[in-house]
C-alpha cells in the first residue's frame, strides 16, 4: 500500500470551538507534529497497526474554525502554560507565529439555542454587533447554517482544499428536550430549519451545515450535534459522515475499561461513585446545573450496559479554580464478591483535560478524513472506543470497541 | 438438611496445601452451592456464557487433599470470620459438619525441596514423625511421588470417583535456580527422580504425580509445579492436561486490564510502583525474601508483554499483621502523554483475599476436569485468565485472555 | 481526689432519636462497658488525662430516650453487624435483654417543625394516633415542651435518677432562616412559645424543656438545639449547662487536624474538596437539600477560622445504599507552597460513622454530667474538640480544642 | 535591577551539599525574597507570630558551602525546572547572575566515612585530585576540621560577615555503629580526631569545625551531625547553639500531625504503613541499604513516642526515576475504634521535596542565628518542629512543638 507524499492534496480541519483549550491544544499538537518537535505519544493514529493506512499526512492539514469570543489563540496557550503548567516554552513559541496565521481564518461562530451560560461568554462579534459575518443577523436557523456554509465554503477555496472535516469542540449546551419526538427522516426536520423558533441547538445547525456540504463531522462534546436519526439520514443521502459524541479522555474511559474486568469476574458492582473536579472553562460552563446534565447523560450510560444491570451510581463534576486544566477524578466501586464479600476499588486520576483531548482530535480528523474519502456514509460505529456515548451499536467494553477499530483498519488492507 | 443428588459421575478436587485459607475457602464456597446458600456471584464457570458447558455439577464433587500442618479445617474458617470479619456465622455453622468429613480425607504433605520458611509451619505429622504416611519417610524424590500416587488413588477408590484434579494452593516455595538448564523431556528428567537431591521441589513432584497418574493439575501459586517443559511432555505422554500459574486476584488483575489501556492509548507508562500490604498466613511465607521472590517474579512479567517496552517498576509486598486476609493494593502509574504531558493513576485495592482466589479455584477444577474429559493434553491455555504468569503462549491482555477462553466455549459448541 | 463508687447515686442519658444507629450504639457501647465486654478504644474519658476525675461510673447511668419511629432497638443492632459488618455476634446477644429493658423507656417523639423528610419517617404513634401520649396533640410548642418534660419527669422519678443529660442524636433538621433576627433573651423568645406557629424546630422544644428543668443538654447533630442566645440565656437562669453542636467524627475531624499545619507552616490552601458517601439513615434524610443545608452548613465553617482566609470549598454529601453505616470520606487539599509551586494532599477515611460516634455520645455525657453536678453554667466552651461547630468562642484547631479540654481538667483538680 | 539595602551587619549561611537540590532551592528562594519576586507563602518566619523579631534582614544573608561535586548551580535549577516543572522561567533566569557569584564560594568537600555510595557521586577535585584545597589531602580527621575551618574563615572574612550560620544539606551517610558507646564529652571524643581511623562522619566532622568556630550548626539531613553529646557539650564550651535533625517536610510532618488524633481520640493504631517514591539525588543515595537504614531510622521513631506504644509500621523509600524532585507518599493506617471496630485512614501526599525543605532551610538560618545572637547555647529545642528527629527533650506531636516555638518567641518578647 502507498502513501500520499506530503505533495498529496491539502484537507482543512474546521474546528468549532476553536479559541478553546482542547482546540488550541489540537493545533499546538498539530504544528508540532509538523515541526517535529514532539514525539506521537498520545497519538492513537500513530500506533503501528495504522501504520500502513494512507493517513493524510501532518503537512498537509490546514486549521480553521467558529467561535463566539476573540481573544488570541496564543492567549490561551500561554494560559496553559502558566496556570497548568504543561507545554514548554519552547513549544508556546514554536506555535507563536502559526498561531497567527489561523487567527485570521476563525469566523465569529453562532449563538442559536446555546443556553444563558454560554452566550455570556461570548464577545461583541459573536453576539451580533459584528459586521463581517451574517451569522449572528441569522433570523431562522436556515440563515445560520447559511452562514456556516458559506465561511465554510471560503475556508475550502481560500487554502485549495480538497476535503473538510467539521469538529465540533464547543462548551458543552443545554440539552434540549423531547428529542427522541423529533422527526427522524431529514425531509421532515428541515421544515422546522425556516423558522425563527426552530428547536435546534447550534451544535446541531453546525452538524447539518457540513454535512449537507457534504464534509464529515465530527461531535467530540456531550452537545447533540449530529445525534438525532435525521441527520444521520441527511449524510447517507449527501454520501458523507459523521462521529461521536463526547470524547472519552478519562473517569469514562476508566469506566469503560475497569467495568468489563467486573462482569468477566462475575464481580457485582453495588454502587460506582465518580467525583470530578477541575478548573478550565468547560468546568465553570458545567457549573450551569443545565448544561451539567448534558455531560452527566453522556457519563451515564455505559455501567448499565457493560455490566447489564444499573448499580447505584453518583457522578459529580465540580469547578475548582486552582486546578487549571487539570482535572482529578476519585471513583469508588463498591463490589460484592464471593460469599456476599464487599470489596472495594478506589482510583484517582490525575490528568490534563486538554493534552488528553487534543491527540484524539487529530486522530478523529485523520481517521474520519480517511473514511469519508473511501466512500463511507452514515454513522462511523468502529470510532466508537474515542467516544463516552459512541454513536451507533455496539458493546461498550474498550477492548471490544478498540478491536473494532482494528477490523475497520483489516478490512482496509484486505 | 437433605441435597438434591445428580445423575452424573462423581469427581474429585485433591487440594494441595488444603488446610490453608484459599483452600477452606474453596471448600465452604463449594458446600455453599451444594446447600443453596450462596449465589453464583465471584465463579466465572456460573455466568451465561457457560451456562450450556457440561461442567461438572456441585454435587457431584469430592474434596481430599494435602497438608503439611495439622489445625482442623474449621478453625481456618472461623479465623477468617473473627479476624477478617467475613463469611456469615450462619454459613461457618452450615460448614461444620462437612469439613469434618473432608478432615478425613487429608493426608501429610511433602516438605520436600520447600526451604526452610514453609518447614517450620510444617508440623510433626508432616515433618516426619508420623507412622500413617510413607510421605515423610521419603528417601528419593520417588518415594515421594509413589506416596503422593498411593495417597490420591486411595481417595479416588475410596470415593468411587472417576476423575480427580490436583490443584496447588500451598504457601509459595523458594524458586529452583537455573531451570532454564533442566532436560527439556521427561524421559530425561526422570532420571533425577530416584535420587536423594533431586532438585524439583515439592510442587513439582505432585503435579508429576497427578500427570503420570493421568490426572488434570492446576498449579494456583508462583511456585515451579508443572511449568517446565518436561512435565508438559510428560502430560501429552499420559494424554492429561494442567494450567498454572499463579491466581490472578487483585493487583496483577488490574494491571492486565489497565496496561492495555495505556498501549491503546499510546500514553507511554514511565514508571508503575505497586505496593501490597496483607494479614495473612501468605502474607508470612512471603516474607522470607527467598520465597518472596517467586512471588515478585510472578507478578512482574506482564508490563513488557502488554506495553511492548518495560516501565520502570517496583512491586513491594509487606506482611501487616492487623489486616488480615484482608489485602490492600496502592499503585502509582507515571505516564506520559500528549507533548510530554507527565499524568497519574492512582488505584487502592482493597479485597479479600481468599474471597477472590476461592471462587477461580472451583472455576479452574470445572473448567479442567472439562478439558480432561474432551481429551484435551497439555497445557490449557485458554485458562490464561485466571493466571498472573500463564503457562502457554498468548498475549497477556486481560480481555484478549477473556476472549480465548469464550472462544474455547465457541468452539466445544460447535 | 476519690472517685464514686457503684454504690454512688444513679443519673440518667435521655436520647432523643434513641432508636437511631448513634443512639443504638451507644446503648450497646454502654452495656458492653458495664458487663466488661469492651475496653475503652474509642473513648475519650477513659485516658489517662481524666483517670482522677469523678466521671459517673458505667454501672450507674440509665437510659431512656425520645423516637419518632417504632423499630425496636435490637432490629438497629443487627441491622448493624448484618448490613455493616461490624459488632461481634456474642455482643450483640449480650444487649438483647438489656435493649428490651430500655425498650419501655422509649417514648414517642415530637415531630414539630421537624421538615417534611423527617416526618416520612415517622411511625403512627409518633405523627399523632397514639394515645399514650401528650406529645403529638399538641397544639402550641409550648404543648411540646410540657410534654417533653412529663416524659423527662416521670424518667427521672421512676428509676430514682439524681440528675438526667438530655442528649440530640436524631436526625438533621431543616434550618430555620433567620435565626440571627429571633429574640436573644429568654423572657422574649418564650412569648412564642405558646403559639401554633412558634417556628423553633424540635431540637429546641427538646432544649428548652431540659434546661427549663435543670438539666444539662447536648446537641451532638447539625440541628439548630440550643445554638440561641436565648437559650444560653435560658440555661444561666436555671444554673444548668449546655454543649453542641454536630459531633465531629469524621471528615471534619481531619480538617481540624490538618488545617492548622497548613497554617503552621504558610502553606496557602487554594481549594478543599470534600466528598463523602455513605449509606445509613443520615445519609437518606441527608437527600433532601434541605437537610443536607444544615450539614453543609455545620461542616464548612472551620477552614476560614483557622486559616484566616477562605479557600475555595466544596463539601458533598452522598447517599450509597451499599455502604451501610461505613463513611468514606475523600478529601482533596490543593496548596501552594514555596515559589509559588501547587502540590497535593489526598485522603480518604473509611470509619463506621455510628462506632465513630457512639463513644463521643458517652464521653459527652460524662464530661456534661460533672460540670452540671459542679454548678458550670452556660456553654461548655471546653468541649468544643467534640464538636463541628462548637457553641462558645475559641481556636478551631483541634490540638488546641484538646488543649481546652485538658485544661480544664486541671483546673478542677486544683 | 537595584536592590533595596538594609542597615544591619551582613550574616552568612553556610551549605554543606551546597549543589544538591535543597540548597539550590533554598538559594533561589533568597534570592527570590531579596529580589521581591516572591512572596513569603512557605516561609514560617513571615508569619505574623514572628513579625516582630529581629531577625535577619534577605539583603544581609550572604551564601557560601561546600560540595563534594562540581556540577553548575544554574544546571541544578534549570534541571528541578524542566524535570520537575517547578520555578518559572523568569525566576530561573532572575538567579542566573547571582548563581554565578554564589559559584566562587563553594569548596571542595570532604568524602571521610561518608560510604561507597556517596564516594561514587564525588568528582574529582573533592575526591582528592585538586590542589586548591587540603581537605581531601586529609591525613586524619584533625585535618579535615582544620581545612573546613579554614574554609569557613576565609568565608566571613573575605564577605565581612559577623556570623556564620552552617547548615548540613549533603546526602544522607552510612549511620556509624554503636555511637552510644561513644565518650560523652568532648573532651575525651577529640582524642580520636588525630587519627586516621577516627570513626567520625563527615556531618561529624563539619559540626566540630562550625562549633568549635563558635559558629551555630543546624543538621538537615537524617546523618549523625551533631547528635552526640559530645559535640553538644562543644557547643556549650563554645558559647553556640545547634539544631537537627532531618528536616520534616512531609510523610513525617503528617504523622506528627495525625498521630496525636488517633492518641487524643483513644483510637488504637494497629499498623502504620508509609510507602515513599521520588527521582532525585537523595533518592539514589538512599537505594543504597545502608544510607537507606539511616532515614528510615530517622522517620521511624515518633509513632511510640505520640501515641504511647509501637504500632506495627513499616516504611518504604525507593528511587522512581520518572518523579524527579517530586515526591509521592502514600500511607495507610489501620485502627481500631469503639467496640473492636477496625477503620483506615489513607493519604496521598504530592511535594515536591526542595521546594518544601527550601523554605525551612531558610527558617532555620534566621531563628538560628538570632538564638545565636541572643546567647543560647547548645541544643535549640525549640526548634523542634521543624525536625524528624528532633534533638533535645520534648512531646513529637506537631502542634506542641509550634506551640513551643511560639512560646520562645513570647519569651524573647518579655
Amino acid at each position: 500500500m502507498s502513501r500520499p507524499t506530503t505533495d498529496g492534496p491539502r484537507v482543512g480541519i474546521w474546528l468549532i470551538g476553536a479559541r478553546g483549550g482542547v482546540a488550541v491544544t489540537s493545533i499546538a499538537g498539530l504544528i508540532a507534529q509538523q515541526q517535529g518537535l514532539a514525539d506521537g505519544t498520545g497519538l492513537v493514529s500513530t500506533l503501528p497497526p495504522f501504520a500502513n493506512l494512507p493517513l493524510v499526512e501532518w503537512n498537509n492539514l490546514v486549521v480553521g474554525g467558529h467561535d463566539i469570543r476573540q481573544a488570541p489563540l496564543i492567549d490561551e496557550l500561554e494560559r496553559l502554560h502558566t496556570q497548568s503548567r504543561v507545554l514548554s516554552p519552547a513549544l508556546v513559541e514554536s506555535c507563536r507565529e502559526e498561531l497567527a496565521k489561523i487567527e485570521s481564518r476563525i469566523r465569529p461562530g453562532t449563538l442559536w439555542n446555546v443556553g444563558t451560560r454560554i452566550k455570556q461568554l461570548a464577545e461583541p462579534a459573536a453576539a451580533g454587533r459584528s459586521s463581517d459575518s451574517g451569522i449572528n443577523n441569522a433570523k431562522s436557523a436556515s440563515d445560520v447554517v447559511a452562514a456556516v456554509q458559506a465561511d465554510l465554503a471560503a475556508f475550502k477555496e481560500d487554502n485549495a482544499l480538497e476535503q473538510v472535516v467539521v469538529i465540533n469542540l464547543a462548551s458543552t449546551e443545554v440539552s434540549p428536550e423531547d428529542t427522541d419526538a423529533w422527526p427522524a427522516t431529514w425531509d421532515e426536520l428541515k421544515i422546522s430549519l425556516p423558522t425563527a423558533d426552530c428547536p435546534l441547538p447550534a451544535s446541531s445547525l453546525y452538524a447539518i451545515a457540513a454535512l449537507d456540504a457534504g464534509m464529515p463531522y465530527v461531535n467530540f462534546t456531550p452537545s447533540l450535534g449530529s445525534a438525532l436519526p435525521a441527520l444521520d439520514d441527511l449524510a447517507h443521502q449527501r454520501g458523507t459522515c459523521h462521529a461521536g459524541r463526547d470524547g472519552k479522555t478519562g473517569e469514562t474511559l476508566m469506566k469503560s475499561v475497569l467495568a468489563p474486568m467486573f462482569a468477566a469476574r462475575n464481580l457485582e458492582v453495588m454502587s460506582w461513585v465518580g467525583h470530578n473536579i477541575f478548573g478550565n472553562l468547560d468546568g465553570k460552563v458545567l457549573d450551569d446545573p443545565a448544561n451539567k446534565q448534558s455531560k452527566l447523560s453522556s457519563k451515564g450510560n455505559l455501567l448499565g450496559d457493560i455490566l447489564g444491570y444499573a448499580p447505584q451510581s453518583h457522578i459529580s463534576i465540580e469547578h475548582i479554580e486552582s486546578l487549571g486544566d487539570w482535572k482529578t477524578a476519585w471513583d469508588h466501586i463498591h463490589f460484592r464478591g464471593f460469599l456476599n464479600t464487599p470489596m472495594t476499588l478506589q482510583f484517582t486520576w490525575q490528568g490534563c483535560d486538554s493534552l488528553l483531548a487534543a491527540p484524539l482530535v487529530l486522530d478523529l480528523a485523520r481517521f474520519t478524513l480517511l473514511a469519508r474519502e473511501r466512500g463511507e456514509t452514515g454513522t462511523l460505529d468502529f470510532l466508537a472506543s474515542f467516544f463516552k456515548s459512541p454513536l451507533g451499536e455496539g458493546d461498550q467494553a474498550f477492548a471490544a470497541q478498540y478491536e473494532r477499530l482494528l477490523a475497520w483498519v483489516n478490512s482496509y488492507s484486505e
